[in-house]
């Protein structure tokens, strides 16, 4: 019975009204925002809602069932997990900001399509090469944050009285939002020579996200390149055996030429 | 008949004086917006719009009638039929809008001009590749876009207040416009958790975009990649065969030896 | 003598000593818009400047004889010609803007430092490749600048009031500097529906840009490529000229074989 | 006992705890920022450091003492003893402004953990290469921030008044911060012409600094590519050894099947 019931969790029929319902969830929360629709309708989108609701809390248990213990291997039923999970904490006193949490359900659909799925695989797979670069640039942040804070804390609490909001700027700086008519021009009327600090900062940083993206670059051509040699040396490979099969032959002839000679 | 029409209509020199007409309508058109020059020599602009627009009337009923029912099937026939319609509209009303579209027009030199129609068709090319990307982009613009409008269209009605509104904040946001001193930080001041909510979706946008780059970067590799590699395994293939026939050779003429020696 | 003069002046000494003076000129130059350093040595500056500026007719001079008519026909003697040329316009009335482009002179150590005049090489050489692109921007800046000083020219008269500001409105907009807060919030108070024009206007030309890029580095790496394929291509043939050279030693050998059975 | 010495100092325990070491003095350092904890424990936190920079200053001397001479010719060494003797530097007077250098010291984590250390020697490598085109972005600097010291040097002082000015205004530019809102229209409304300054700095720098990326970007693929070239190659020599061994082995049957015909 069990694996009847893992059939059918895992059939595209069954995925297709997932899919359904994620959508008339996505048009009902979004609808909830608009207060005209809530004046309107409320009370029968709140109902929506929770019935959409129970069959996710449903299909969860049905999987979870169906899949026994194996369920909590796969990253994306832990994914799913979670989303519902996040659903049904009551929101109210302190988690009044899980109520815009709810709309998160709508990221189901990324599991639920194999094709988005593939693609965040895909950007999943090009980080843990990163992983080095990624330390780095915490490094470089963290060492350019407690300095900015001892420089320009006392003049600039706003900007960088303590470390996370140097943490905060520097990322601003990083982006280059408003960098220089912001921030720097008017630290540069106090600390004059405040453009050694943030100048380095911005080119280290530059220069360490570009090798970020070069390096998520080459990894992806590499794949995309390794895929077509595999191709060329298999070609290669064929027409090398046709030779070999051509001399192996002719070497056999020749053997049977010598046996005929000696035979004679 | 038809066919000496279909042949004069898509002959080099038709579409030489298409050209001159369009690149002539191009500067009526910009003179247009002049005020001094439209008190000099309005009603002269007028008439050649009239008549150009006539000219490209006829030329699309010509080319109707040259290529019958296969007209509607190129796209290109189809984007100057809906461009030359445009500009039939009667400009009144609630179309006044239209009689700045007729500038348009001057995109027809994209569908005559062969090295122009082939670029958009390397743009257009790339582009289905990418739709599962394209797809998720939307997906997150959208489930960010409510949790803002939840999260923040009360206290920030101008940015946030509607699902349009935040979708238009996320979109500057992400082209990193005065995302930190224009709205994140008066956001923080009231929210000072909000940077939660900004900083991951800048994160994640940049990546995405960063992918959806690559991606289309990769395949245009692939394909320039591809066309050496065919060339490669030809040159390969030429050596290996020239190989082959000097071994095959070289069998018959074993052959013929051991033919001669049973005769003896 | 006109060849001893050629090679003079296309010595490794000479080019030394003329990047000497470039640098030298460079730096008087740079010193002429201090106001202190001209109260002080203001006259001797000019003396130098004049000096050098005599040189530099000198050496082109040289090189006009000894090179005779082909001077003409290099790139880089041309611009060094027009560089010289500017500096001897007299800077007065309506000219003395020119004084500032005395400083261009410097960029003559481009034409003169091989290995900097290679890089312009390179960036030359993936121009003509752009051809199209480059036209369809400028199509498409044409085409949305009529557009934009029809549709807001009367209301945002200082931004979009005729056809050259609203082209350097819209780069503006390319390049995302202030492109929300600064022009599009302002004109969507006015028009509500304006993000229709401007969003894909931004779409569109980030597009062509990253297309533009593409078609650069596709082309970079394919230079790079056909480099190693061709590396590729003689390795193999080394490899298979080995195996041609063996075999038909080989059928030397079984002619000679059946020559002598022939022979007994 | 110096062959121990050494032996010890590159072990990876003693790496190991060099690394908590360093974290360590990491968080006390960012601990020394906020003024409630330096009023709590702040006595406690300067001991610690003082500890943590002798167990530093120990450690250089006993790897100089291990290494001997060569100890210099390591670049990361060099790294280190300078990060430590700016520790050593009295912070007092002119040198206030070290005491926020100390935090560098976090960036021996570099130089201690192995995968860092490769990924700023890859940055490193890149370098070199990108010579020319960092001379040509200098010289590209220099020129256009004299011009623009004389052009707007006067009407505009605080942006352009003197070269180090002009080159920070120009390098905000280079970023596109504010470029057009905050410099350019100001600048545009004295000197209606100055958009031919700004504008052709902006394309050539920006296509410079595109082609600097290329550069990278080609470079680092290039490496990658000549790897799989490599293995290519030698795939295909096996192969092609292989069939050199059958068509020798046949050769020397060919010649054994000869030498008997002569004995008969």
């Amino acid at each position: 019975m069990r694996e009847r019931l893992h059939k059918l969790v895992h059939s595209s029929q069954w995925e297709f009204w997932i899919v359904v319902i994620i959508v008339i969830n996505a048009i009902t929360l979004g609808l909830e925002t608009s207060t005209t629709v809530m004046n309107a309708v409320g009370p029968v989108l709140h109902v929506v809602d929770k019935v959409i609701l129970a069959i996710f809390v449903a299909e969860l248990l049905l999987r979870i069932v169906a899949d026994g213990r194996s369920f909590f291997k796969g990253a994306w039923n832990i994914f799913d997990f979670i989303i519902v999970a996040i659903a049904l904490v009551p929101a109210s006193g302190p988690f009044t900001v899980l109520r815009a949490l709810r709309i998160l359900r709508v990221l189901r659909l990324i599991s639920v399509v194999p094709s988005l799925r593939r693609v965040i695989g895909g950007l999943m797979a090009a980080l843990p090469g990163m992983g080095s670069i990624v330390v780095l640039m915490i490094l470089v942040f963290y060492v350019f944050s407690v300095m900015a804070t001892k420089l320009y804390g006392v003049t600039f609490p706003e900007w960088f009285g303590t470390i996370p909001e140097s943490l905060y700027t520097l990322f601003q700086i990083m982006t280059l939002e408003s960098w220089s008519m912001g921030i720097v021009r008017p630290v540069m009327e106090v600390h004059p020579w405040s453009w050694l600090f943030f100048m380095p900062f911005i080119l280290c940083t530059a220069f360490t996200v570009l090798n970020l993206f070069i390096g998520i670059m080459v990894s992806a051509m590499q794949e995309e390149h390794e895929h077509t040699a595999d191709e060329d040396r298999k070609a290669i490979q064929t027409e090398t055996e046709h030779i070999l099969t051509e001399v192996r032959a002719l070497r056999q002839e020749v053997a049977a030429l010598k046996d005929h000679l000696k035979a004679t």
